[in-house]
């Protein structure tokens, strides 16, 4: 069967996340739904990674196997029709071979992280940002972000509940910056643990606020225990902004 | 009575527009409800501009009087306290004289239309932008705006609801950018007509599709009649993000 990869955007509020659960609507039953009105039949969509309920998307990568050939432009389309009312879009949608894996053959993933730093809550991007009403400092959070780069046993950025077999990461960016009125936070790596990136900003904010000295980062990192890190952030301010893959 | 000047950001998403009406819900209504619980009277909130059913603001401004002195930070908080759950954000207050008005005292008005150009309607900004899906040409349509630049009679852009004196206005700048898979129009003038730049846009899009060559757009100035002019682009796009004043 003929397998393509979609690219995909949506808009994680009132969604129990990318995948399919019993509790609440997902973005993978959506576009579950949408395939099978196109051909008729039961799909699985598989994505590259798993975003928690609330969390945004510019460019989820996902693949499907299709009973038939179709040209991937009617099938961007189609889906794009099938899947409203709902807040997802399908960006575009390309043949691969039956080796691309959306999750396997991804090579890293790039989040992005908005706090909108100013004393009134969001009005025009509310559900979008992390509202955080008292000044931060950028320059702490930046020399902070460093310590964490690299190759380390993440524990302490670990959600209790994340299935990874191991919870050493290679972290190969974490930049902040701040853009107007929001501190935005870039983190890439080949791949994450679960809640890792809303881990490290919640940490992260603890520095900003001055509630952490920069140190305590390396020291919350060098714990390996959940309890040493700082809060989770919370999911709204979180997009999936790429995956890289090498090829297709 | 001690006067004050706001900062003001709202989601214009199911409100009736700046202006108090019977038919549902205004900014102002939402801004005079809070005033009224931060000071015990009804006091009236007068707008820099009245935005239509839908638009958003990025910095609209205002004045009201208030019964007594109280610090504008003060102010700022409280009344954002007030318009909760409401979209609508204080950004900023300020003291200003007696002489201040937000509509006569502003020198001039700064909006933004976004249009999404790309075949996927919008997910995340939906309700933000016009979802264009087929290509518009940019260069043409920056060429048609500058057509439009300078002190003309306005009439074929003009609502035929508009109150205003004079159909004759002049337009500072109108610039068109593509800025990744969005086209914005940004619009300055003194003063518009109503729904003047709705309907620049909507004319500008026909060019930027192609179905009308760029000197229509100035064949439509000519005509003076609105029916000569394009269609109305929807509010969803449209932000007010700045009202210029020499001084407070």
């Amino acid at each position: 069967m003929p397998r393509y990869k979609l690219i995909l955007e949506y808009d994680g509020a009132g969604l129990v996340g990318w995948q399919r659960q019993s509790n609440g609507l997902s973005v993978q039953e959506i576009l579950e739904t949408a395939v099978e009105r196109l051909c008729g039949r039961k799909v699985t969509v598989h994505g590259a990674g798993r975003t928690d309920a609330g969390v945004h998307a510019l460019a989820q990568a996902a693949h499907l196997d299709l009973p038939k050939e179709m040209p991937p432009d009617v099938i961007r389309n189609a889906l794009n029709q099938h899947v409203r009312p709902h807040a997802v879009a399908v960006l575009a949608a390309a043949r691969v071979g039956d080796h691309f894996d959306a999750r396997r053959s991804a090579r890293g993933r790039v989040y992005r992280y908005r706090i909108l730093n100013r004393r009134a809550a969001a009005a025009l991007e509310r559900g979008r940002v992390w509202h955080v009403g008292t000044a931060l400092d950028v320059a702490a959070m930046q020399e902070a972000a460093s310590l964490l780069l690299g190759k380390h046993d993440f524990t302490s950025f670990r959600d209790s509940m994340c299935q990874a077999r191991s919870p050493v990461k290679t972290l190969d960016a974490l930049e902040v910056a701040r853009i107007g009125e929001e501190i935005v936070v870039e983190a890439r790596a080949r791949s994450f643990l679960h809640r890792q990136v809303r881990n490290m900003v919640g940490s992260l904010k603890l520095v900003g606020a001055g509630k952490w000295r920069v140190p305590r980062i390396a020291e919350a990192l060098a714990a390996c225990d959940r309890r040493a890190g700082g809060p989770t952030a919370p999911p709204e301010g979180l997009y999936l902004i790429e995956v890289i893959y090498s090829e297709l």
